[in-house]
This record gives structure tokens, C-alpha cells and sequence, in this order.
């Protein structure tokens, strides 16, 4: 394990002692966000050291001009930036005439950071000697609140520990901010008016080009040595930058509190003639509730959230942690309230990758919102692609594709692509699978066999076509064979018949092909709506069952193994571990082509497909494969090692599974990839779900039944997992010595290794 | 064939009526240059309709911070760009108050543009109709020196044919100019200074980053009415703009001409502080000769160029036309006098495409100037590579190869890549090949023996160094194979075993091994010499003749053919007829991943490998290998054509030789791309050449011996062309009754279909 500056704790994550280089890390670690907007921990007041500035709104994005070296035909003509937002933190404080401004203090002590995932609320406190005469304590509480989208909060106090202070205080909201990543150095925003009036400051903006409007809003209060709250703020603003500004004295020992109210109301949500009334709503509400309540409201729907979604580890403190932070920041990333939202890579953390929707949402967060929120938030994340069908069908027709073949791109806000590497953007089309792979996925788990009929078919049916489009016939291999692709190891490009964009494309075509004749049988007149919508041609899923019998796998001469791509075995097949240890990451250190020409896997790609088509396989050719492919394997996409724990763990490789497991929950906590300055991998945290419930787990859901296959890593003493099944309730614990189920349902049968179990661990006959 | 706007004439290439949307394409097709510096066919005097500026100095240039979407490691830093250097050209003139503007004028009348070939002089003449009472026609002599390296000379007359002119005219010199190629629009130069004293204009500037000295200068006269030389101007400086200006009043019938001496002095080949009094001996001299006199030198010096490089075609006056533009158009851009020169594949006729140095150099233009100038040009071409084997040895470096490996890069000025397309700047490294191949070509055309041991060998080695570690052994295929690479056909990218670059890798082990084992005998001290500086390690050519001999070459399995790569059997194999007209060229039309998986090839693939070694290969195996990849071929590289023609008329498939010949040589003229606009083809003009001299020509030497096998097209009655051998003039005849051959020597023996000629073309026996 790498080690890191973070202290161990089950439920807290703890930083200890001021040190300027950890700063921007410690701001991606601390993010918080409410599914609605969120923000990096950056400091409240004046802060010159280095730093990286961010707050987002969920779903407002910028369509920056793309930037290449070589234009290519089909490269979209923008690429969506997640955007900074104005900033509505910001509290200077002038102590003394000195401005407080932890990179310019003499000392700094007792710095401390703690995250409470328990409650949602983070904390900062530190003290500061100001002056030979002065030295000051300050407690910062900030949380988002999960109840209300708009709103945050912050409790900023301030203590006189030694000496009399005069404070000045300037609490703010900033509209002159810019994006880390720009490619022109545009301006995103653009603002419309700022106004303070009733103690409320209003920043109302709009995007540039997009034209999403939102407003920042703020009011600011202060808590005196009495204990009053007074809000008699004097208030100015100018170049969109809008003040509340008020002095304070304090003597030796007393203390006063800064409290702000702020956030942002949405456009995509709200008219924007509203916005005033709606802060002025929010604001007011939460005075009357007090920063006592509402501490309280949050840690009630914190621990709603934790009630479905907890995983307990008992004997590894550092496992427990990694996996709470995984599961915290997932539900601080999307809450599933809203199909016109869905996961960003580094969700409300930073701006890294830009767009929000990458196959990830598919392939890694559908079965962690599925299993621990309800029906709804599947359904939604599923109609998010639905509602992108059109513009899936644009996008294949730019690269050539017609008659309604629908190509999902690589990333997007908005449904169209905005992605521009031709080797990815156009080739790496194996997501336009996952996305048909979650239909089945969610049909299977959550039994909703409403959606597709309503939705889903259509949805199968443009992929369908794209796949049937994408193939050719290859006279020399008498089979259909997909040529020029790039598969989900990036680290291959524009390789031939990569298996497992062949395997996926097969299924899609086999299970559009079923899935149309069993709506065809069972909503005949929803059938004909969407035979005549989509101009359905005779016979369309016939030639798909064609090309799914006749389609090429590449396979090893003499062993019983899938090859990768076409020419695998032509390569150097050293393992990883034959690597010189200072040049890996290789993604750092090597150039492309000598990546392409090793045999080096960034990411699970055969693997990938045995574990989605597991039941495909036997345990045996699993076994073959993941000792193939799985030495060879680099695992330096976030999203590799969870899906390699979950294989290890069914083949029994638990120790295997348990250093994998330990990568990926804890990849961002201590900083594997050297990069968690730039934000934290959010969807990859979906993977780590993965790893306990489906690998030391087992969870699987076979013809609509619950089955598990736990298996406890030798570290732990026990372990914990619950999910939401179809409405019920079931909490595994796993221990040494057994296996106990409970049920809010005690009706539904649960098999542990094929056999169904009791509530205390028993096998049960029926 | 394409239709042209411009007159077919066997000397000259003329336009005639003024047409506002053909400016920026004349532009291109009248550009001057004299291997030293060179310039678009801008207008002289003030346009405000749609041009493209351009005037360029041999060797300048500025590197220009590289930009790309996706960053790759490996990438060099920058691309270097061609630089739009000062103008020198300018004459604003104005006439009774009225702006002298072609793009403002009622109407232009007897617009003519014509450039003689034989003379290399440019003349442009027109009508214009000023106000109701005066007409002025206007007739610009200009011409580059072929003899003097830095100077240019304008003769821009004007004849007062109806009414009265005030005539007010400004020479001048213009520092502010940009590039249309740049990334960051950064200033490409800084200005020095500007001065004006005894007549003389010089601005003397800088590069930025590169640090390239240049002082841009000019020198007006006026010849009076009376004939008189007047040099009077007044002159004036504003933010590096140089003025002389001058009135003139014309009566009606009356003319005079402002003789514009100008040009750059460039710092490569002269002390900055000499500038000054080198461009007033340059004007100075010039103003001594006179008009006349500098026209005469420079048609004797276009004479002898012709003398030696001249190609006759009688019966088809658009084929010979063509030729002698592409003729001339070579000369203008490269005369070999300088080793730190090259051929920038536009020229000096636009910016596009960066760099000067492709393996088009080495692979297309090498044998033309070898066989139309004298030995010590081919032998600079290859010096200009010798010196930069430094710098190819740590382009190697950088891509993870080591111990004197050199990789030649695919674009450079100084040695230094400066491309950065992946799938280009890494993977195409058949270039590689053909720097070594320049070697073998250049001992054989000229019999020089001492190049290899003087420099040719440590590049050989360098380049066998290389291909040693880019190959790895298959123990699957049980031989060396070569993974990801792009082949000459660049719509393909990212392949295994091109049989090219495995071909011309096999080639380069086995010639170094066999040029080292020669030298280390022949030369032993120079051996023992090179074997330290290089490290030599023992029995490294034994490991090179291994890979030799085990190289791999994929085959198709039941014909006797080899396939372009690993996997091309699987590809849709349609011709490129198939393909809907309006759908070309495809590189304009289809997305990426489309052209990479489609079976179209841009360019000779296999068949370079056919055309560069086809001693290697029977007539049957050729034909067999054109026939199968010719009809695939979508010939949209301007190097494409020419190879195919030269193949074609291998094959006796004459009138498809025609027809490809056709296509080469009045690529431009034609304007066959659509692009002419953005500069010439200048490389493939020595492609074009080829396809006459080994094409039709057939001309070959084998064995230090001269062999033609020349066939004559149906369109033409009869042609000839010149080659200086080892410093013997042939010139071949070749008509519809027989081969006539002359030789300055006439002791040298010609083969003509493998029989000895005399000079009647009668066979001769020994």
C-alpha cells in the first residue's frame, strides 16, 4: 500500500498538520457535492498559495472549441467542459489589519482536516499567531445539504485565544473565475447582474454558447460573542464581484461565528424569473432553522443514505475507510433524482475528462445505484441514454452509418460526441455494447420488465443496426469480422476483430434480435408503434442472427484461449512484472507506439467481457484466461483493478482480490496514480462496490433470484454488505465462521453457493 | 483530364482575363523562386481582394509550439513552420488620387499573366480605366537571379493610354506580416531596425526562438518618360515599414517603370554585420547592368539548366508543358549548392506541410537532381542527413532506443522531428529505409565510392542499429516480426508486418552488414576509426543478417502474393471505382475509422517496395502485385501517380502509364485536388519526371551501366530527355520509328532493351 499523509479511521478521513504541498490534494479529498452541485475544499478565506479553485453545477457545461494538431472528418466541432462556477465561499478576514492567509502565516498549528462520511460535514480548524499579541483559533463546518439542491452552508468560527482581535470580515461571491481547462482561454460565463438587497447577494449568469442559467446566491450572518445573530452587513459590489463586509471585536477568550448560507440555483430546474425568490426562500428557511438543525437534517439523510448503502469491515480500519469514502463520494456525485444528470469521471471534484457521461455510467455505477438506491435511479440513468437515442443516430450517420444505426459516443453532456482522438472517439465502440448490456442488467436485477417495451427497445435496436453496419463479411475467414477498433485496453488501437467488441457485438445482436420478437409477441400494438417509427425492414433480426452465428473470435492455435485482437501472439509476452519499476506508470514514461507494440494491458479487455458474460464461460476457461491476461495486465485505468478483484475472488485467488481491492478503494486516499490533485475517479469507486459485493460477495442475480458466494480475504475479521433487491432489504455478514442473511422481506429466498440460506447462516430446505 | 483557366503553350503557362476567385491559385502557379529564397505571385501593387502573401527564405524558420487535442509522450516540443518573411515587393501606386487596387477597379481589361520557363522571367500585364478621362496599362517584369542568391528585380511599367496620370508611387519595404500557418499566432519576428540612407532600404530582423538573422532589402529607380534613370525617392520609416516615394506626371502615350532591386540576405551564409554593404554591392551592381542586361543572365542561366534537364514531348503540347513547369518549379526550389538546405515538399510556394525534409527528398526527388545537375548535388543530400545523425540518434532515444540507434524523422528542419501525429511521427519509420536506399541509389547513379566510407556507413549503421531493436521475434510466426507501424499507404495506421517496411528493413540489415564487411576491407583504418566512434560491438551484423534472414512477410495463403499487412485478406476487397464519385477524394469525405478499415490506399504501398527493389522481383510477380493493388488504389498523395506510372509502363500498360503520367505532371496545373491555392507539389514534380525517364524512358543503371527501354504513349509523335551520367550528356530520342541516342562521350555504352545503341539508334555489337 502507498502510504499517505491520511489518517486511518472507519468513518472519518483525517488530515493533521498545515502543509502547502498537500493542499491541492487534500482540496479533491475533501470535495463535497449533493448530486446537484458540489466543490472542491477549497479554503473560505484569502488563500495565495497554490491552489486549484472549483465549484460545479451538475449539468451546465461549456462546448469549447476542439483543439487538434491534424483535423480528422467526423471529429466533433466542440468538446463539453465541466465548468468552474462563480465562487460563493469566499470570507476574507482581516485581523488586526493583517490579512488571514495560511501561506503567508509565520506558523500554522493544529491544522486539521476531518471528513465525518457519517454525517456529511467537513470540518477544518487550525490557530494562527497574527501578531506578537494576537493568536487566533478558527473551526470551519461546511456541508451541502442533501435535503435542499441549492443549498450550502458554512459555520466559520473564530476564536480570540490570545489578545483582543479587531476582525474585519468580507464575505463574497466572485464572478471572475476561470477553468483550469480551456482550450482557447474563452470566457464560459457570461454575467448578466449582480444585485445585494434584504442581505441577500445574487449573481445571475449564463454560459456562453450553452446559455444555462444559474445564479449564485449568498447571505451572511454573524453570530457576536452574545450569541445573537446579527445581519446588519454592509453590502457593495462591483466588476461582479458582490461584498458583505462587517467588523467585529473580539477580547481574549471570546468568540464569534461567520455564517453563510449560499449555492446555486439551476436553470435546467428553475425559470429564471424565480431564482430571487427561490434563494430568498432558501436563505430565509435555513436562518430559521439554525446551524444546529440543520447539522441535524443532515446527518438524518446521511444516515438514510448509509442505512441501504453501508459496507462494514470489521479488523481493517483501512479498508473500512477506503470503502465508506468510495460509497460516500459515489452519493455525493449522483443521487439519481434527475435523468438529465449522470456520473462524471471526477463528478464534482475537478475538470478533468470534461463531459459527465462516459460507458462507465453502464459498465461500473449502474449496479452500485441499482443495489443501493431504489428502482427509480436505474430507470432514470437508463432513460438519460433513451433520451440521447436521436443524437446517437446523428452521430453514426457523420461517421458513415444509416437506416437509424445508433452509435452512443464516447462522452458527451448533451448526447452528441465530444470527444476527439480518432482511436478512441471513432474506434473504440465497444460502449455502444455496455449500453445494451445495461438494459439487460437492469431488467435483470430489478425485474422492471416495463422498460423495454416503453424505452429500451428502441434503444437495442439502433445499436442492433450499428453493429450489423459495422461488421464485414471476410471471405477469407468464411465469418464476420470488425476491423479497426479499439477495445476497452486502450493501450491497443485500431487492432482487428478485438474479442471483445466482437463478443459484446454479438450478444447485442442476438439479445436485440430476442428481445424484438418477445415485444413483438407480448405488446404487438407497441411493437407497431416502434416497427413503424424506426422504419423496421423485414427480416432486420434475422440477418442480425446471421452475422452473431457467423462471427469471427480470435482464438490461440493450440490452447483453449481467446486472443485479444487479431496477432496477439505476435507480440513480446513478458509479464508486467519484467517492467523496470521507474518506468512505470509506462503511460508516463513510454512512447505510444512502443505501448501499442507491447503486450501490455492497460484495462480489463478479454476479462472485461468474462465478467460481464459470465455465465457464458466455465470456471475453468475463466481460470485460463485471467492467468493469461491478467499478468500482462498494468491496471492503469482506475477502472481495472475492481473488475480483476471480482475474478480473482470467484476463482478463489482471494489474496489476489484483496491487493486489488486495496488499489482500487484506496486509489485516490493514498494517491496511487500520483494525480488526485486533479480530482478523485468517481465512477472507478462504483468498481470497488463491485469488488466486495460481487467479488468477496458473490452477488449474483440468476433468473430472479439472489444468490451469493462470500469469501472473507484473510485480513478481515468480518464483513458487511446490504443492497436493495426489488424493494427488499438484505444485509449479508460475512464471518469466519458463517454466513447470516437478513431480510426485510423474510419471504425471499437468498442462495449461498447454490443453497438457500436462513437468516443465521443455515441452508434451508424448502 | 481537368480543365484549367490557364493556356496550354510548350514554354509558358499563362492566364489570361482577370477573375477574382483565381488570384490565390495563380498565386501558387506563377510562383518565383531561385533555391535561395522565393515568393508567391503576389501582386505588387495594393490588392484588397482575397490573396495569399508569401515570400520565403531558404533554411528560416521558427518552431512553433506544438498543439495537440490529446498529448502523447514522445511528442517533439514544436513543429517548424515556414516563415512568411517581409515584403519586399511592394509599389502602392496611385493615380490621379485614385488607389491602384485590381479589386476596386470598374474593370481590368487585357489581364495577362505569363511565365516563360525557358527565360524564369514572370510578366504581368493589364488595362485599367482610372476615371472617365484616364487609362494607364501596366506591364511587371519579375525575375529571381539565378545567379545572384539574394536578389530580385521588378520592372513594373506603366503607359499612360488615355489622358492625363499624376502619377504618386510608393516602393516599399513591409515588416508586419503573419503566417496562415500558425498555432499560437506568436510573433515569428522580431524587427531590429529599418533604415533608409543612399537610396537603400534595409530592415533588418531577427526569428524569434530560432535567432535567425535576416535583412530584407530594396532599392527603387524611375525610369522617367525621357528614359532617364531617376533615383530620387523620398524616403520615410514607421513600425518596420520602409517608404520611397516619388511623383511622376505622364502625358497621354507617355510611360516609365520603377526598377525595383530587392531581396534577402540571409544570415546562414553571411555576418549580420556585412549585410548592409552586401545589399548595396547587390543593388548597386544590378543598377550597373540594367534591365537588359540582368534579363539576358538570366535566361542564359535558365539555358543552362535546361541545357541538362530539358524533356521534350512533340504531338501533345499539355504533356509538355506540364513537364517543363515541373522542370522549372524543381530548379527554382533546390540547386544544390547548399548542404544545409532541402526540398520543402511546398517549396517556396506556401506554408503548408512545415518542415522542408521528408523522405520524399530521399525516395522522389534524389534521382532528379542527381541526373539533371551535377554529382556534388545528390552528394549534399546526402551530407544534409549525415550531419543531422546526431540528432536522429536521440530522436531514437526519446522513443526508448538506445545504444546509436537512429531514427531519421519524418519532418525536420534541423534534424529534430518536429511532427507529432502518432501514427506518424512514431510508426512511420519505413522512412528510415529510404535514407539508407538514397545511400545505395547515390553509389550506383554516380559511381562515387567514397561517400559510404567518408559518411554513408555510420548512417547505415545507425539506421541497421534501429530496425535491430524495433523488430521483435515471434515465436508464434517463428521469425521477427514488426508491430505497429503505418507503411507508406498512410490510410492505414497502427498495422503489423507491413510488407514494406519489413521488406526495407530486411534490405538496410543486409546492405550495412554487407557495406560495414566491405569497408572494414577495403578501408581498414576509416573501419577501425568508425567502429570506436560508434561503439561497434562485436558480431553485430551477425545479429542483423539473423533478423535479415528470418524476417517475416505476410503472404496470402494460396496465391503467389504478399499482402500489405497482417489481416488485409479480411478487408472488403472492392475496387476503388466502386466508390461514389461524389464521395472523393475520401480523405475529404469519410471519417477516419471509415478510410483505416476500408481497402483504399492512398499511395504505392507494396508497389514502392516493387518500384525501389525491383531487381528483387520478375516481371510476373510485378504484374501480378499491380494488377491486385493498383485497382485499390485511390492515388491521393501527389507521390502516388508517378510510381504507378513508372510501373505501368514497366508492364507495357502504356496507356495507363498516359493517363497516371497525366495526372502527375499537371497535378497543379489542373488542380486535380482542389487545393492549389495553398502552394505546389514540389516534390512529387520529381516523381513526375521519373515516371518520363524510367517510365517511359525506362532508364535504369545496373551495373554502373546505362539502361533504357523506352515506349512511346499514342498522344505523343515523339520525346526526349537529358541525363548527366557521371559527367556524360545523354540525350535520348525516342519516336514512333526509333531510339536516337547522344552522348558526349561517345565511348560510354547505352543498352537499349539490354542491346548496345549507337548514336542512330541502330543496335551496335562489340
Amino acid at each position: 500500500m502507498t502510504s499517505s499523509y491520511l489518517k486511518i479511521h472507519p468513518w472519518k478521513i483525517i488530515e493533521e498538520g498545515f502543509d502547502k504541498t498537500r493542499v491541492k490534494s487534500s482540496e479533491s479529498i475533501f470535495s463535497l457535492g449533493n448530486g446537484a452541485m458540489g466543490q472542491r475544499a477549497n479554503f473560505e478565506e484569502t488563500y495565495t498559495g497554490e491552489t486549484f479553485q472549483g465549484s460545479y453545477v451538475g449539468g451546465v457545461y461549456y462546448p469549447d472549441k476542439t483543439r487538434v494538431g491534424w483535423w480528422k472528418n467526423g471529429y466533433p466541432e466542440y468538446f463539453a467542459k465541466v465548468l468552474n462556477a462563480p465562487n460563493w465561499i469566499g470570507i476574507d478576514i482581516c485581523v488586526n489589519n493583517t490579512v488571514l492567509d495560511l501561506n503567508q502565516c509565520k506558523s500554522v498549528l493544529n491544522f486539521r482536516r476531518e471528513l465525518d462520511m457519517n454525517s456529511g460535514i467537513y470540518t477544518r480548524s487550525f490557530e494562527v499567531q497574527i501578531d506578537s499579541n494576537c493568536k487566533i483559533g478558527v473551526k470551519v463546518e461546511r456541508f451541502l445539504s442533501m435535503d435542499e439542491d441549492a443549498l450550502g452552508i458554512i459555520n466559520y468560527q473564530i476564536n480570540a485565544l490570545e489578545g483582543t482581535c479587531d476582525l474585519s470580515v468580507e464575505s463574497y461571491i466572485e464572478g471572475k473565475i476561470t477553468n483550469q481547462d480551456s482550450n482557447w482561454d474563452d470566457p464560459f460565463w457570461n454575467h448578466l447582474s449582480s444585485s445585494h438587497s434584504d442581505n441577500l447577494m445574487i449573481l445571475k449568469s449564463q454560459t456562453s454558447k450553452t446559455a444555462f442559467d444559474v445564479a449564485t446566491f449568498a447571505q451572511t450572518h454573524l453570530i457576536n460573542p452574545q450569541g445573537e445573530m446579527v445581519s446588519d452587513f454592509e453590502s457593495s459590489s462591483k466588476d461582479f464581484r458582490i461584498n458583505q463586509s462587517k467588523k467585529q471585536n473580539l477580547q481574549e477568550g471570546e468568540q464569534c461565528a461567520i455564517l453563510k448560507f449560499g449555492g446555486y440555483i439551476n436553470g435546467m430546474n428553475h425559470q429564471p424569473e424565480t431564482f430571487e425568490s427561490i434563494a430568498q426562500h432558501l436563505v430565509e428557511q435555513a436562518r430559521t432553522k439554525g446551524i444546529e438543525t440543520l447539522i441535524e437534517d443532515q446527518k438524518i439523510a446521511w444516515s438514510t443514505i448509509w442505512e441501504i448503502s453501508d459496507i462494514e469491515i470489521y479488523g481493517d480500519d483501512a479498508a473500512q475507510q477506503a470503502i465508506r469514502f468510495n460509497i460516500f463520494q459515489l452519493n455525493q456525485t449522483y443521487n439519481g433524482k434527475n435523468s438529465k444528470l449522470n456520473i462524471g469521471p471526477k463528478g464534482f471534484t475537478g475538470e478533468k475528462y470534461g463531459g459527465s457521461t462516459y460507458w462507465d455510467t453502464e459498465a461500473y455505477c449502474l449496479p452500485f445505484y441499482m443495489a443501493t438506491k431504489h428502482g427509480e435511479v436505474g430507470r432514470n440513468l437508463l432513460k438519460y441514454r433513451y433520451d440521447q437515442l436521436d443524437k446517437a443516430i446523428e452521430n453514426a450517420e457523420k461517421l458513415g452509418f444509416d437506416k437509424g444505426a445508433a452509435l452512443y459516443p464516447m462522452v458527451t453532456m448533451n448526447g452528441e460526441e465530444c470527444h476527439n482522438e480518432w482511436e478512441i472517439t471513432f474506434e473504440e465502440i465497444h460502449r455502444n455494447g455496455a449500453i445494451a448490456f445495461a438494459i439487460y442488467n437492469y431488467e435483470r436485477y430489478t425485474g422492471d420488465m416495463g422498460y423495454i417495451p416503453e424505452m429500451g427497445l428502441e434503444v437495442l435496436i439502433g445499436i442492433a443496426r450499428f453493429w450489423a453496419q459495422r461488421v464485414n463479411y471476410s471471405t477469407h475467414q468464411k465469418a464476420y469480422v470488425i476491423l479497426g477498433v479499439t477495445g476497452p485496453n486502450e493501450y491497443e488501437n485500431n487492432v482487428n476483430n478485438n474479442w471483445y467488441t466482437n463478443y459484446i457485438a454479438q450478444w447485442c445482436l442476438t439479445y436485440a434480435a430476442s428481445q424484438k420478437e418477445k415485444i413483438a409477441v407480448e405488446h404487438p400494438q407497441r411493437w407497431s408503434e416502434i416497427s413503424r417509427k424506426l422504419n423496421w425492414e423485414d427480416k432486420e433480426d434475422q440477418h442480425w442472427k446471421t452475422i452473431a452465428d457467423q462471427m469471427y473470435f480470435p482464438k490461440h492455435p493450440t490452447q483453449n484461449l481467446f486472443l485479444q485482437q487479431d496477432g496477439f501472439l505476435d507480440k513480446n509476452l513478458e509479464p508486467a512484472f519484467s517492467i523496470d519499476p521507474k518506468e512505470r506508470p509506462i503511460n508516463q514514461n513510454w512512447s505510444w507506439d512502443r505501448i501499442l507494440r507491447s503486450p501490455f494491458i492497460k484495462q480489463a479487455d478479454v476479462l472485461q467481457g468474462f465478467y460481464l458474460f459470465e455465465s457464458y464461460f466455465d470456471r475453468e476457461s475463466l481460470a485460463k484466461h485471467f492467468d493469461f491476461y491478467e499478468p500482462l495486465t498494468v491496471h492503469e485505468s482506475s477502472l481495472s483493478p475492481c473488475i480483476h478483484a471480482v475474478l480473482a475472488a470467484r476463482l478463489d485467488k482471494i489474496e489476489k482480490a484483496y491487493e486489488l481491492y486495496l488499489q482500487t478503494s484506496r486509489l485516490d486516499l493514498d494517491d496511487y496514480n500520483k494525480e488526485v490533485e486533479e480530482g478523485l475517479h468517481i465512477t472507478s469507486m462504483a468498481g470497488t462496490w463491485m469488488s466486495i459485493v460481487e467479488g468477496f460477495g458473490g452477488l449474483r442475480i440468476r433468473n430472479g433470484e439472489v444468490h451469493i458466494d462470500p469469501k472473507l480475504p484473510k485480513a478481515w475479521d468480518s464483513f458487511s454488505f446490504k443492497i436493495n433487491f426489488r424493494g427488499i432489504i438484505i444485509k449479508v455478514h460475512v464471518s469466519k465462521e458463517k454466513v447470516t442473511v437478513d431480510r426485510s422481506n423474510p419471504e425471499l429466498i437468498v442462495y449461498c453457493n447454490g443453497k438457500s440460506l436462513d437468516a443465521l447462516g443455515n441452508e434451508k430446505d424448502f
